[in-house]
């Protein structure tokens, strides 16, 4: 079983680098400043707690480069805005069987991905990270470096599912196979709805009510919806003792996944696939989603105006959701 | 009321022509050779069974040429594959709660188009019309120059409804507002299962047994989603008298949109997004689809060798098909 890694960022490197020192056969596929930063470089800076490394394993800068194997396990680890490119690529690279697994946020790569391929598996990530130099990637959990659920798209176990298991809990992350694994992509969905309030006011600023508001809309089409979630957020009792914030030497938290792809100047964001998938599902099933409409066009307007992150008060994102 | 046409080919340039030449305000979006041809000729060649003119109206080359307006009434005409493109520049051109009528083939742009706009219609088009030569479109229907089965998505009737099926009224098509619009969006569906096996063996291959056991696969996986469909193909009474197959001086028919587009080299095929629904479908609901996943597979490699309609015999078909 080889894994190949789409997406070297700060998901995709922390899975590349953990697989690698685990001894297991890691190929990332990266592009851009991350894709010349470790091919410059040597290798992945990789930065845990337990410390720094070069981690040197294979990386591509796309899909046709490599020669597919039939046990090959392909994880998503782009952006959601950028899936549907990256899995006609795959297949234009010959791609048909294998497993691909979607270890992104949001819930709508997985069903992206299975009009294209029959074995597609969803990943629910709960890991602490960062990527906001080329070519090194921080990652702050600990004991564990993150915790994943896993199982097949739209459920069930299977083979696949327990290898892949053995493998991350062998690499540093505790993997939980589970049977109804969309129950826990959609509670990380909810908890991803601030990923573009702290964009749009800084790190440390998702919790609160304006959170719980818009965490409340998520709750309603999710019932209108007859959609079963778990949480999975900072509650999940899961966490503690298992994988916790710890203190990486040198460097502070940036914080979720959209503040630093504006830390970036990625030039994209992902809010379509997180606060979107709320009102499209409100849309559907006729809840109103003001604040999750809003949040979309703030996000948006971030990423025109090549904002920095915490570039809002909470006070002018109040009004400018209506509140 | 201003409507803009997104994508003039077939179904684009039928509607551009005979909107602009009933005295509606009219804009097409066309692209490549199209756009230049038009551009060439100064309008776009439409020819219908009551003769052939040239049809002058504004065209521009995307949308961000265009000042929308809040009563705008989008068509979005392209084909599936290029609907998520096409919605990101709507949304970067300042389209925000303008109607954004899907009037393609296929279920999944309707859902595209509402995660990024609050008032998505879907159209089901019954109108034969042919586009193989840039600058010109071939329209056989007679007397009207098509059908067409019009509703909010998900479901729903309402002023824009009325107010469109109004304006097709008057240019030569007959409308049929319809509360449950998708149900005959996937009745059409499954009349375009056919479209590729026609792009395989050649024009007037889309019936027999063949084309019965892929669309009995559309039923099975129609039937354990829960999804109500209703025929609109040719068996549909209310083509009788109403809109018919005529003739065209000087021309003949090509056939099927995926036909057309092996026919103009155009590159892609619409396939993922026909039989590629159902693939997925099945999928999601446990019905094996072995011959609609086939087809997906026949249609990405006639389009990847160039091949010209036709290029395959139904024996090759059936064993490419395991059959």
């Amino acid at each position: 079983m080889r894994f190949i890694i789409y997406g070297v960022g700060a998901i995709g490197g922390t899975f590349a680098a953990s697989l690698a020192s685990a001894g297991h056969d890691a190929v990332g596929i990266a592009r851009g400043d991350m894709l010349a930063a470790i091919r410059a470089n040597g290798g992945l800076t990789f930065r845990a707690t337990t410390g720094s490394q070069l981690v040197n394993f294979p990386v591509v800068g796309a899909p046709d480069e490599l020669e597919f194997r039939p046990d090959d396990v392909i994880f998503l680890t782009m952006k959601g805005q950028h899936t549907a490119p990256a899995l006609d690529e795959l297949r234009a690279a010959g791609v048909t069987t294998q497993a691909v697994v979607c270890a992104q946020n949001g819930v709508n790569n997985e069903r992206l991905a299975l009009r294209l391929f029959p074995n597609v598996y969803a990943m629910t990530v709960m890991l602490p990270a960062d990527y906001v130099t080329p070519g090194e990637v921080i990652c702050y959990g600990t004991p564990k470096r993150g915790l994943t659920d896993l199982g097949r798209y739209p459920h069930g176990l299977d083979d696949n599912v327990a290898a892949i298991a053995t493998a991350f809990d062998s690499a540093g992350f505790a993997a939980f196979p589970l049977e109804q694994v969309m129950r826990s992509k959609y509670g990380k969905l909810r908890d991803n709805l601030g990923n573009v309030v702290e964009a749009a006011l800084g790190h440390g600023s998702r919790s609160g009510p304006l959170l719980e508001a818009i965490q409340a809309e998520a709750e309603a089409v999710y019932a209108a919806a007859g959609i079963d979630w778990v949480a999975v957020g900072n509650a999940d009792p899961r966490r503690k003792g298992l994988m916790e914030m710890g203190a990486v030497a040198g460097v502070t938290r940036t914080g979720g996944s959209s503040i630093q792809s504006l830390k970036r100047g990625a030039g994209t964001i992902e809010t379509d696939y997180l606060n979107g998938e709320i009102v499209l599902l409100g849309r559907l099933h006729g809840v109103p989603t003001p604040l999750n409409a809003g949040l979309v066009t703030v996000g948006h307007e971030l990423v025109a105006k090549g904002a920095s992150p915490g570039s809002m008060t909470e006070a002018e994102l109040r009004v400018r959701l209506g509140l």
